[in-house]
């Protein structure tokens, strides 16, 4: 079964609002097995959504339309789909009804233009919106079917779970099962020409490779009619990619590496310090992002003058003097220093040149010292980091957050 | 003149990510004046690709693609649109290089698929990507022109700005000013009620408020023939809506919040320190996120336990105990701490609950305090904010910055 979506509304033209909505329901038909192959966006113009819609119908099963339902004159996605599949719109009163009471409850007069939500597309199935004043409908035409919904995510989201997706999962009778493994330590190319064979070959299961913020994501998805035999086609593919990339695969569940630290501290009992230099706060912010962060985080220093680095961390001025700042020395010094000042068992140590100022011959931009510590076990790796100021400090946080994970694991760093 | 955002990626088309690109791009157009009229969306699919390309050249002047440029086998954008317009594929050596440059510098070793990218079609302007290794291209045919774009948006956005929008902006022949207008501290509709009719009425310049994490923004743009001009029609306007926004603009720029803080402390001499607790980091992050951060940042602690608050900050534990670890009396011990462990003119604590867990009748989810100091200046308040984790610790994040920008103007707090 096919779907599309179309959207519709100016305002997404003109970039006031990202078209979040054509991410939310891709995601729950990609569940169902339902293929996406496009995406549209059309203005509040007549034409050029009847021109879609129509182009739409011919080439899918499904037609999800979003946005134009509401009571102003720029609203016109019903009376227009309406037109094009010769449906009358009809007057509903208990619609009528629930829209007067939506307007009471909020102590608000409602305004004539209110009335036109009242009015549906003849022989279609109404989808009650308990957020907002829009109804939703679905007009079958043979085996096809126009699904619109209103354009506001917090009306949308509730509709399309609780009307719309029951009603195409009835229609589809697949299952859909996928594993999200994630990648770190491997580029985006150098993992394709390690699974290029099964990339070529791939149907069912799927593999989607794609990258975002450093992160290498592998999406292995199966359809069957049933669970089970969906299983067994996905495993086999899941562990064949899991051997050729070994350990640079750090999760199958499509977790972020901090959220897999955060387990990994969790599961051992472990509590984690850290001492920033050039991320100057960054790491600490991630992993104290996550719900239940104070069993698994003591404290943080975010040492950025030299000089705080000497008063909190206990790291000798002449080292500074001689090694630099950014060097291993120093990055040692300050997770031994940190490691006197927390009971955690793992400290972290980060200090590097962010950029885009202060890079020499010698140390260029993108040179960035990290120190570990899990228990006695001290390590200090050093990086040359590429990009902007924004990805050296991102990319300085991933690998920090890398070697814990290998450490606790007992891997190669 | 008329344009359209055409995306390629499948991973789109399953919801993996948001199709920001276009959002972006759109924004960009309509402060040219170019009207957009149509977002499409396929995946990696050269027939889809292809027919969709086709309608769109039909139908607009220029077309913008994203995504698709990479070294991978999925990657056919440049591909297909050189087919569909007739151009063979040209390698260029000196693009070769630039890749090999670019994996010399991240020390690893370019697999032979990435030669692809040196490849381009005949008779294009090649545009040049700093950021990743896939360049873009400006395909012209007649009046017309296909603008590819890789999908990345760290990527993409440099490419737009520094290419791409001098580019149309030579075709437009019109000169464009815009004002980015940034508001802090007051609800969107409560804006838009104070600026409706001036919203109502706007044409040129044009007004466009939108919302983008807790940040208000509002773009005023007017486009003339001459600079002159488009001034004379802009500042009036500009005036009009700071009067009727008065001290919750906080910038004209378009500059962060963390930005205006950040050139404030520059201009005053001021240097600033952070002790913060829910938001674990984020603050110093978000200063330090800034170039030149060692000019107005001395250090920061993350006393996330309440052991850490003792034993760094000085707080007392009979504090702790009586008021609890969120509490006014904690925040003002807290940034009193801080003041004796640093030089630092301002400091800034923060302690709150964000949830999700965590909270009690007494003291809910998204209760902060914030305890600031400038000079011998100090003062704590206390915010109810709401929303999940990530919108509490932003949004204590960004009230901390604006009681600092409040209290070096002598504003009202």
């Amino acid at each position: 079964m096919t779907a599309e979506i179309l959207a519709v509304g100016t305002e997404l033209l003109l970039g006031q609002i990202a078209n979040t909505n054509a991410q939310y329901i891709s995601q729950r038909l990609a569940e169902l097995g339902i293929s996406v192959f496009f995406h549209s966006v059309v203005g509040d113009n007549p034409a050029r959504l009847e021109e879609t819609l129509k182009r739409a119908l011919d080439r899918s099963d499904i037609v999800i339309t979003t946005g134009g339902l509401g009571p102003t004159k720029d609203d016109l996605t019903k009376e227009v789909i309406a037109k094009a599949m010769n449906r009358k719109l009809v007057f509903h009163e208990d619609i009528l009804e629930k829209v007067r009471d939506f307007f009471m409850r909020k102590h608000r007069i409602m305004v004539k233009n209110n009335e036109k939500q009242a009015y549906m597309p003849d022989n279609s199935l109404v989808i009650p919106n308990l957020n907002g004043t829009a109804p939703g409908c679905i007009i079958e035409e043979g085996e096809k079917a126009v699904i619109m919904l209103p354009g506001p995510p917090n009306e949308m989201q509730p509709m399309f779970n609780e009307s719309v997706f029951p009603y195409l999962k009835q229609k589809t009778g697949l299952v859909l099962v996928s594993k999200m493994l994630k990648i770190f330590g491997i580029g985006e190319s150098e993992m394709e020409s390690r699974l290029i064979d099964l990339i070529e070959k791939q149907n069912n299961p799927t593999i989607a490779p794609y990258v975002s913020q450093g992160e290498v994501t592998v999406r292995v998805t199966a359809r069957c009619p049933d669970k089970e035999e969906a299983l067994k086609l996905l495993n086999p593919v899941v562990n064949d990619i899991k051997e050729r990339l070994g350990d640079f695969v750090y999760s199958e569940e499509g977790e972020t590496l901090e959220q897999v630290v955060f387990n990994l501290l969790n599961e051992k009992k472990l509590v984690m310090a850290t001492a920033e230099s050039c991320t100057g706060g960054l790491l600490a912010g991630r992993i104290t992002s996550l719900p239940g962060a104070s069993g698994v985080f003591d404290k943080g220093f975010i040492t950025y003058s030299n000089k705080s680095k000497v008063d909190e961390l206990g790291v000798n001025q002449e080292t500074i003097d001689k090694f630099g700042a950014v060097s291993r020395e120093t990055a040692l010094e300050m997770v031994n220093g940190l490691r006197k000042k927390t009971s955690a068992q793992v400290c972290v140590s980060i200090t590097g040149i962010a950029g885009p100022g202060g890079g020499t011959p010698d140390k260029p931009v993108g040179l960035v010292y990290i120190g570990v510590s899990v228990g006695d076990r001290v390590v200090c790796k050093s990086y040359d980091l590429m990009g902007n100021r924004e990805r050296i400090r991102n990319g300085a946080c991933m690998r920090a957050l890398d070697i814990i994970r290998r450490l606790i694991l007992g891997l190669d760093i």
